[in-house]
């Protein structure tokens, strides 16, 4: 199968690709990646795991051996013998030029950007080459996966956002300020038939005018926001005082991360996108909502070592107060790589079996499934397994 | 209803008295009572939140109330005026003296026995005795919870307790080292038509010979082991990591506690039935069994504040190891006494739907559910509800 | 010996007067007082264990035992039967009404304020009124302690603060915006000849003007911000790394607290002057500035239940990251409580002696210490150790 | 400088070796070694960072970079291109075949054992064998440092271990049980005039016996065990208690880990020496002893990655009780490797001084430091600086 990556050579995409790579040749067992669980039995006839990768970027880096070398060089998440083992067929990969439009000043702060806004002045122009880069690689058996840096939260307008029309309106008026980068992306994939998963907290494929889209073309999409840490660990654990009927007075959520996703996010205005998404979780287990901080502040020693640090207080039986505390160390691009991998199976095991429109069955993936209120992770991995054994 | 508790004058059962009766007077929210969920709507037409209490007991005390202030001087788990609205109550609770049978070195810590043994000589007269006391307090809205401190682990003998003919036998001959108290309050209770449930690790009615009492007198019966606190935390957690398909490579847990349970597990063959029940959760979860540290250990200044120290080595992707880290700061009896109340409203809701025999869908309120693999709390928690729902 | 509160009604000064009293009767050991500590012998001889308590306050409360009451609603931070047995002497404790000039909004949000502000118009008029009141109150053997909210930080006047002229001249000129109610207290207690204890960040007797003032009254204080949970464990801990030649890549400190002082630090501009009183300390310990964070957040049902969590991440030889974490658990007003009262033992001692301005090896109850840059906590122990020893 | 390590291939005596190697080639900082610290300026004078490496061993390895490799499998804990770079130098490193007599069936768990006691029978025969390795290595630039594993406790025996006669008749009559390894290597530096420090909790030179022979010989030597994790941070921080007179009410240290350490360990005649050594900590700061727990125990997916869970429950003013976690997250050779480097170089300072017999101010580095009872991180080091200063 083939993979697109917009944000081909973040640490999230290279390391799926190393991974992938690694797995196809047997080199390495498949723990991490949840298609791979018995319960799955039967989807490599629709996913095999051979990868051929592809993807746009925005900053100027040779190959994706490269850049997962520089990625290395702070976090050492593998080991060098791995990457050499695939070596050659990372070089291969040489990512497209992409863009960053209204990608905030996060973005911008990774340095100098090689984006086609540099090249071209018009959202078509730019829309026009996206589509020509990923119609050059794609074939039918091609997912396009979102893993770039986290948007801003671009101001919603019915005009450009409510409808296909509409959007394809602000495209061919230029209307620059309502387009962000991930919404371009989302249209050129589902425009072309390519299912498209969005692992970011980024607007992607969520408007109305994107659904509508992609029912038009009969093409699968899911989002939003890869849930891979603290949210995962919450979302989990959360019903848990439900079930016992006991009331959480406050949920602390303190994140600390170093990388470039890190720096992206210590950008104000970055980073209230991804504040929002985490807040909701919690009333949607509860029915109620209990005072909660969601803080996520950059580290730089860390690097992608994301470190989470939760603290919950909550009452029981004749009014006491109680506490657990919970502190998560783990590598994000190792727990995010492989679900990109796991998005991508899917949405092709759903397109094959003639699904479309949001598949909100893959809502255990993401922090803000689409078009479900069902964020416990237990209850979201039974959907998942009764979706796919009952269309496989 | 009723509840007759064995060990009556421990923390767990006078705490279940204290906010039982507080909520009968409408003085205190039903905050961590499960039977008391939406989920579960209807339960009071089966057991009504009207309570009178009884028990055995075999430490000294005058009666209920005392016993609460007793363990409130060590352990401030409620406020002095929730205990003073409901005086009258509690002093009106007087324990019958009880037995402890090869209940170990540990039981006998808890300073001089006021016990059975002391007054009759023979297995018969002892049950004799229980049996009494039993049958002059219920009626058919009874329930037997066993919150009585842990026994060790007794030695199995096919001939006394694979059939009930032979349990008998063994009361008959008074084979004294095969018996121990909680086998003979559950062969009481089961006898006499009252549902039994056991929330100790004790063996209780889980022999084949119990088991087949309660079919052949149609009475419903369910344990083993409260799971109130870092069993909870685990069996909630620990699917996450093979739904994701992580691997664990090591669990370690720590517990502490001070208080009269704590210095009955410091005993070593008390000890030893408390680690085994812990040991077959992460097992049965995984399909492997990774490695794991279960641990009790007595820390006195805690009393009754147990708490759990929690370590979880995994690996993911690329064979990256990642560390997860808990810590639970609970008052055991304030997390397992509304626990003792639901299981007697379960049971007593099983009895008058005609179900007999080990209630297992009742695995959602134990570390060792009887005749189950299940141990997943989410899974347990819809089993449970299902059950209710479908039979209600 | 007499101690003068301001914030008189506030939780550190009622335990204070609370736990005070319970030692004047002999029903509370001195665990938590520093001064009682055997090298500290011969103390009691400067300032005796027996009690006279006043204060100003800005909120309207009957006497300090209602607002001891009010406390304890929320916290629960000692039994009644405590407070019950001092009850007629705290009773005895009302403020007197004072000031929160320049306060800023989070003082504001502590209710409607009843301050002499409402009543009198000019700085001077104000000053009289404190005056007048501790006048009142004030013997030979009385300590002034500032345990008010945190103050915004004011902006620094050159010609206002910097002489006692100048400020006194501010006083006549009624400058009010150069003026803050801590710096009118301190110069109220200096000028009086009592000495002057600043356990808050608030700027108090730290201007250049009253430290003047001081010097010409020989009067001794000290300050500032009582160094109390997370900066103490800070402070002892760091210089561990330093010792063993350990690089401090990055020190967070997160802290969260619920009660009126949370409040009022939720208010962005009262939290800037306590953010920054933390800052420097690890600077001062390593000669370098590792990354910090240091937050602190409201966190309502935590009430006076401060808690801290710090993460440092170091470097060791070969160049290894290695980790360190910490939960501090306490009750903000017990562990500051008593120290109030050491700082008033402690500046009484000096004055005896003839010691006067600022007694820089007080150090060691204090965050943000004047006139050194001694920070680490056992060198500040030590220091005042050897200071008592030598002047007694 | 010379350092004969006594288990030269285990993994602290190979990161040392790797470490100093790379410093002497100004290919790594000097972070981690206490004595490059400025306060310790001029010890370059009398132990300069030029290493000559050899040492005594008991499993069969080719020479110290095979070891390095064999331990960097395991733990990771360097970069494989540092240890390239000084390949050839550790290649020539080939230890002498040592004695394991005595170790316990902890130190036989690591393999098949490649012991003198294979080959000759008698003690004097392996102190002869020790002595001939030792004489053709050292010069007066030398030091022994002992980093193998932790043997069991031996009896002690007054006629064998009280005088240098006594323990010179054990080796003569071959007393076997009552000499350990350690004790005979220690014997054969102090012999020959080689200053020997003792970085395990083995009895090493701390008999009476060995002691009169290191001021008869007029060598310096000091011990015991290393204070590299978690005892480092008890006694840091255990002091500030004591400052604040705060009651420590319960301490629990609960270590876990995973190499070869932790296997000897998991033995429990080997633990138990390890266990002892930390036991009297606490008593010495606080002067009573509060309730404690001190475990270490086996989880080998952590290998050299040494974690250690500490609670501390103490009681403040009021008599409320408040609680303290910790969590230390480190690589045990990399915090102790460089303080045998640091050791050895004060040692070769001292003997240079004219200095011998216990170097008592040297305690800053042992958990169970000899003939001192100062246990107080800060006031260790402080003594350090003034010990070195003042003879430097």
């Amino acid at each position: 199968m083939k993979i697109w990556y917009v944000g081909a050579y973040g640490i999230v995409s290279t390391t799926a690709m190393l991974g992938g790579k690694l797995i196809e040749k047997g080199r390495m067992e498949t723990t991490g990646l949840v298609s791979e669980l018995p319960q799955f039995e039967g989807i490599e006839k629709y996913a095999p795991l051979k990868f051929e990768f592809g993807g746009h970027e925005v900053r100027k880096v040779e190959n994706a051996y490269v850049a997962s070398l520089q990625h290395w060089e702070l976090n050492r998440h593998f080991e060098l013998d791995q990457l050499e083992e695939v070596r050659e067929d990372l070089e291969k990969i040489r990512a497209e030029k992409g863009t960053a439009i209204n990608c905030g000043k996060g973005v911008q702060a990774l340095g100098e950007l090689d984006v086609l806004e540099n090249e071209v002045q018009t959202l078509s122009e730019i829309v026009e080459r996206l589509e020509r880069d990923v119609k050059r690689f794609a074939d039918s058996e091609t997912v396009m996966i979102n893993s770039a840096s986290t948007e801003p939260i671009i101001r919603y307008n019915e005009k450009y956002h409510d409808t296909l029309d509409g959007f394809e309106k602000m495209i061919e008026e230029n209307a620059k300020e309502y387009a962000s980068a991930s919404m371009l992306y989302a249209y050129v994939a589902l425009k072309n038939g390519i299912p498209y998963g969005n692992f970011t907290p980024s607007v992607g494929s969520s408007l109305p005018a994107l659904k509508e889209l992609a029912i038009e073309k009969k093409v699968p999409h899911a989002g939003n926001d890869g849930k891979t840490g603290e949210t995962l660990v919450k979302t989990t654990l959360a019903p848990m005082f439900a079930y016992r009927n006991l009331k959480v007075l406050g949920w602390m959520s303190y994140n600390i991360l170093g990388d470039l996703d890190g720096l992206v996010l210590s950008h104000k205005e970055n980073k209230e996108s991804k504040v929002i998404s985490k807040d909701k979780v919690l009333e949607k287990i509860y029915g109620y909502s209990p005072f909660s901080i969601t803080q996520i502040e950059y580290f730089p020693s860390l690097a992608d070592n994301k470190t989470a640090f939760d603290f919950i207080h909550f009452e029981g039986f004749l009014g006491r107060k109680m506490k657990f505390y919970f502190i998560w160390d783990a590598i994000d691009a190792i727990v995010a790589a492989p679900l990109t991998i796991d998005i991508a199976r899917f949405l092709l095991f759903a397109k094959k079996e003639g699904m479309y429109g949001v598949i909100k069955e893959m809502g255990f993936f993401f922090k803000s499934p689409m078009e479900t209120r069902n964020v416990n992770t237990h209850s979201q991995f039974e959907e998942l397994v009764r979706w796919y054994q009952e269309n496989a």
